[in-house]
Order: C-alpha cells, then structure tokens, then sequence
C-alpha cells in the first residue's frame, strides 16, 4: 500500500533521537471518556468491545483528539486484552469494575489448552482499524501500535481480571514458576506476532504496556517481565516504509530499574511521575529516548499549575533531544477537555527553546 | 515507671547498625486478621476502633503473635487515623470500604477550623496502651510505636477515605499549596506530640508510617511529604529509659528516593519489595539502617519458596550489621500462620552466617 508522506514527524524523530523543533506530545488514552464525542460515539457502538471491534467506530475515536489538539502521534484505539480474548478466555466488562474473563489460568494443563492464536486472522478487526486509521489519518502525525506486555497479560488471565494484591499469579511466580514460564513464552511468541501484523497494517511505531511489571521485585521483574519483552523486542520487525518503527517500553512504576531497561533493545522508555526526568536521563545516557512523565492527576488543577508543572518536567529533561511529552498515566475521565488543550499547548510553547 | 531489663535487644541494636547474633524479625500488621484469636478478641471487642481503645484488648492482640513466633519486637495495636479522628473528623469504618471520615478538609477555613489536640489527653487511650503492652511484655523485645505521616494522614482528611487517583489531595496541591502546608503544618507539630507521649509511655523505637509518600513526583514528596518527616525527626525525643529511641521512615514505593530520606536524620528507613535491598545498602552507606523488604505475597507461596526468597533477601543485604527482616507492607487476612511461622523462623535461621 502506498502512503501519502508523513507531514509531523516530530514524534518519529524524538524517539530516535534526532533534532525536532518543538518537543512532540501525545497523551496515553487520549481518545477517551474525558472527552463528550467519545462518550457519543462509545454511546453508539453499544459498548467498549464493540467499539473496539468495528474499524470505522474505533478510527473515529482515534480521531477525535487530533480533531481538537495539536497532538504529534496518534494511537490505535484498543485494548490491551484483545490476546487473551482470542485466546478463548472470553472477555467481558464489568460496570464498574473493569475487565473480566470468564475463564482464567491456574495450571500448566490450562497453559498447554490455550489455542494457537494467528492475530493477522484471529485479531482481524485489529489489523482493518490501523489500515483505516492510516488512510484516514493521510499523513498527519503517525500511528502507535501497541500490546500489553506477557507479564501484564498474565496478571489478568490468571487473575481473571483487575487485581489488588495479586495473590494468584504470585503465587504461581514463586510456587510454579515453570507454568508462568510457559504462559509467559506462549504470550511472547503472540505479542510478537500480533506487533508485526500491526506493522504490516500501517503502525509507525509500537509500544509495549507493562502495567503491573512495578508490582515485582527486581530478580521477579527481570525474570518475568522484563526477560519477555527482550525476547518481543528481538523479534519485531524494526522497518516498514523505510523509515525504522520505533519501541517503547512501559513499565508503569518501573522507575527503579531504569538501567535494565534501557539495555532491551528498546528505543524509548516511558516513565511514570514519580521518576525525576533529568535523574533518568542521566541514568540511561544516550541509550535510548524517554517518554514522559507529567501525572495526569495535574490535569484536574488549575491551567497556571498545569503550566507551571509543563515548564518544570521541560526544565528538569533540558537542553536537546530524545523527549516525548507525555503523562505518566493515562488521562482520566474527570478531565476538563479544556485542561487537556492547555497542557498540549505548553509542550509546544515552551519546548521551542530547548531544541535550539 | 521502673521497667525490667530488655532481655532480646537484637531489634534496637539493628536499628542503630551494632552487631547482633542473627537479624532479628517483625512483621508490619503481625497482630492481625490472619489469626484466628486475633479475630476472636475482634469479635468479643465489637468494632475495630472499638479494639484501639480499649487497653487490655489492644494488649492482648499486639502479644498474641509473640505468644506464637520468635518475634524481635511488638508494635503497638492501633490505627494511623487516630489524629485526624481526634480532630473531631469522624472515622468510621465501611465493610469492604476501609476507613472513612464523616467530615472531610476542603480547604483553609477548614484546616483553620481544626481543635488543637493534644495527645496526652486526647488519645489517652492509647498511651495507656502503650503502658499496658510495656508492663505485659515484661522486657520480653522492644515496643515499637507509631504514627502516619502527615502527607498521608492528610490524604485520608482530604480524600475522605481510601483512594485510588487521589484527585482531591492532588488538586490541593497543585492549586493551593498553601492550603495544604497549612494542614500539614498542623498535623506535624501533633505527630511530634503524640510520638513523644508515646515514648514517655514506653514506646522504645517509632516509626512513621508514610504509606502515600510514593505516588508523588520527586520534587513534590519533598516539599509535602519529605519535609514533614523531617520536621517531626527533628522534633522527636530520642532517648528514653537510658537508651536512644531509634526512629524508622518507611515510605512505600520511595525506593527512588532512598538518598534523599537517609539524610532525614532517621535511624533506620523501612523498604518495600520492589528496591533491591543491596543496591539500596549500597546507596545509603553507612548513614542509616534498613529495614524490610518481603513481599507479603510470598507468604501466601510454598514454604520452600518462602524459605528461598528469605535466603535471597540476606543474601541481597549480605555480611554485617543494620538489618532488620521486615515485610514490605503488612501481612494479608489469607496468609496460613505457619506460614508466618516458616518465615520467621528462616529469618533466624539463615542470617547468623552474616553476622560473624
């Protein structure tokens, strides 16, 4: 297929590294509830997994936010349970209480049952809303893949849905590791499957959420998290249109091990909040770029403090190259649109002069 | 009040990085619901807030686990939110819920409008806790007592209760700061008050329980979590029947801060599961103790996995002194009590090789 010419690729060249003239922003789930034409259109799909299944719903909320704001990259609209779903799990949403399976894993005989799962043929409806999202997009700003992480994966299949303490797959982590083990390698062979095909269908970079990596301790996190998102790293496919596709790894509350990290292969971290931005960029050096980190919570105050936090998140990464702005979390529903504007515009009003 | 001679003084000694013959034990919520005559004492007093007041209840349930374990030390039975309860703000507990207050703090004119408290008269129940607890532990181990920091008192006031994004606190923060440190200025100068009662009344080491330090950024937890604590450290008797008084920081997930609340003037910093415990020696040198850091899912694995992961963690701290074995956040309702055993007895077990 062929593409009309990328027109802002700001958000390509920070996560490689190179000279852009503003810092490019995007925001984790900013096609969202905080905004009243995703509530609309959401209204209209009936619920999440339909909008997530039909291609011309889910590129219309993609859409909306690039619509208002001067966003630099957008995202597929997913979920990142879409493996586990055509891996026969059956997911469901509860009102309320976030995902559910109606079946979960507790043994390595649930592990060896779990059907071999083809995403360019079970996760269709995947690959039919990037190509709709890139021919409707015509070159705006570029698309972001995306997939959960193994780790992150198995936390809900074994879980069965949202965790607190996560108990069950802990204890499977440290009283049968070898069936995490399998669960996690099955998991990473999909995952690494289901990013080419994104690949292939027009996504421009991808990113790995590892949601629940930060839960672990630093040998379980390399073990079990980590490990696996090495092993998908190794296996994308790193080229498509001639330009390189760009990896972002997330491991929310992962701020600690940063140096581990950095040496996956990756080549951006995204960082949560709490991580100081210049201490990380010193940390990794010029290994790879860094996504990041304002807390979304930041939106809900005042425009003069969402500015002023803007300015001291710019300040603290500094002079030069390798930042995407981002916030450290996904933006909530109780967010004013209007706040959204103007933490997007002040990426752009005062990044300028850092990238001279 | 005359005490008898502290027959087990490993904890304190730990505390203050002196030599010891193995690393001593305790475990953060060990009097708790995963005993079942700890729900018995529950059941007889009525209500949990009911169990905090009553003196020979409280006694009863801070010595049940010592009447099971080779503990190291005790913790005084009470609730962080006795302050702002004492406050006047109504703490309540919903089943399923966790706490809650029935008057919240929204902004200056209600932080204006808080009674002054004073510990001595307005939590004497607890300090005759703390005397009961002293008499019957008859210089068995050490009594820890304790408080919650003022950031996180705080949350609770101005959330209302548990939280999940901690929107209100956070808008706070970010637009009127000034509200906020006017809050926590107060709850400072009452921590220091209520710590110091309860030294006098018998408590030879204290901590201060920083539970929501760590979803902050680095530069917001000093300025609204960090700096409290110092204040209160500062202000803090610390030395008590001929002995010092060691004070334990433990904020949870402020492993990325560690070097910043070593120089709190504390004696000792409490860790969570996920900061690597060498690394963190390594980063705090010789400037204070460690104390921690087992997940507490572990205990709801095999006994040989908990076992395995006790000879990691010292593994991890490896040879001298200034360990004190602890979990990284408070043992859950489901773990099996010889489970509990297992751990603790491994603690004794495998550390005396350190400690030559």
């Amino acid at each position: 297929m062929m593409h009309p010419e990328l027109k802002n690729d700001r958000f390509l060249r920070a996560l490689l590294r190179q000279p852009v003239d503003v810092t490019p922003v995007w925001m984790m789930r900013q096609a969202g509830r905080y905004l009243p034409e995703y509530r609309a259109t959401r209204q209209k799909a009936g619920d999440f997994m339909a909008l997530c299944m039909n291609a011309d719903y889910a590129c219309e909320v993609t859409l909306q936010p690039l619509a208002r704001y001067p966003l630099d990259a957008a995202i597929l609209f997913s979920d990142i349970l879409t493996i586990p779903d055509a891996m026969g799990l059956g997911l469901y949403f509860e009102t309320g209480e976030g995902p559910r399976f109606r079946k979960t894993i507790g043994n390595l005989a649930d592990v060896e049952s779990i059907p071999a799962v083809d995403p360019e043929r079970d996760l269709a409806y995947v690959m039919n809303a990037v190509t709709t999202i890139r021919r409707e997009l015509n070159g705006r700003v570029p698309l972001i893949g995306f997939s959960g992480s193994p780790w992150t994966l198995a936390t809900y299949m074994v879980q069965g849905g949202s965790s607190r303490d996560f108990h069950r797959i802990k204890q499977m982590l440290y009283s049968a590791p070898e069936t995490l083990h399998a669960l996690l390698d099955k998991l990473a062979d999909v995952v690494i499957d289901y990013l080419n095909a994104q690949i292939r269908a027009g996504a421009q970079a991808v990113q790995i959420f590892d949601t629940w990596g930060g839960i672990l301790t630093q040998p379980a996190y390399r073990e079990f998290s980590l490990a696996y998102m090495n092993k998908i790293v190794a296996g994308l496919q790193r080229e498509s249109e001639g330009r390189r596709v760009p990896v972002i790894l997330f491991t929310k509350q992962g701020g600690q091990w940063l140096e581990l990290i950095a040496d996956s292969g990756a080549d951006a971290l995204g960082l949560d909040w709490t991580t100081d931005l210049g201490e990380a960029r010193q940390r990794v050096g010029n290994r790879v770029a860094l996504q990041g980190n304002m807390d979304p919570a930041v939106l809900c105050a005042s425009p003069e403090a969402i500015r002023a936090e803007v300015a001291r998140i710019l300040a603290s990464f500094g002079n030069g190259d390798g930042h995407v702005f981002n916030l450290g979390h996904g933006i909530t529903p109780d967010v004013d649109p209007e706040h959204a504007r103007v933490f997007i515009e002040a990426v752009h009003e005062f990044s300028g002069q850092y990238h001279r």
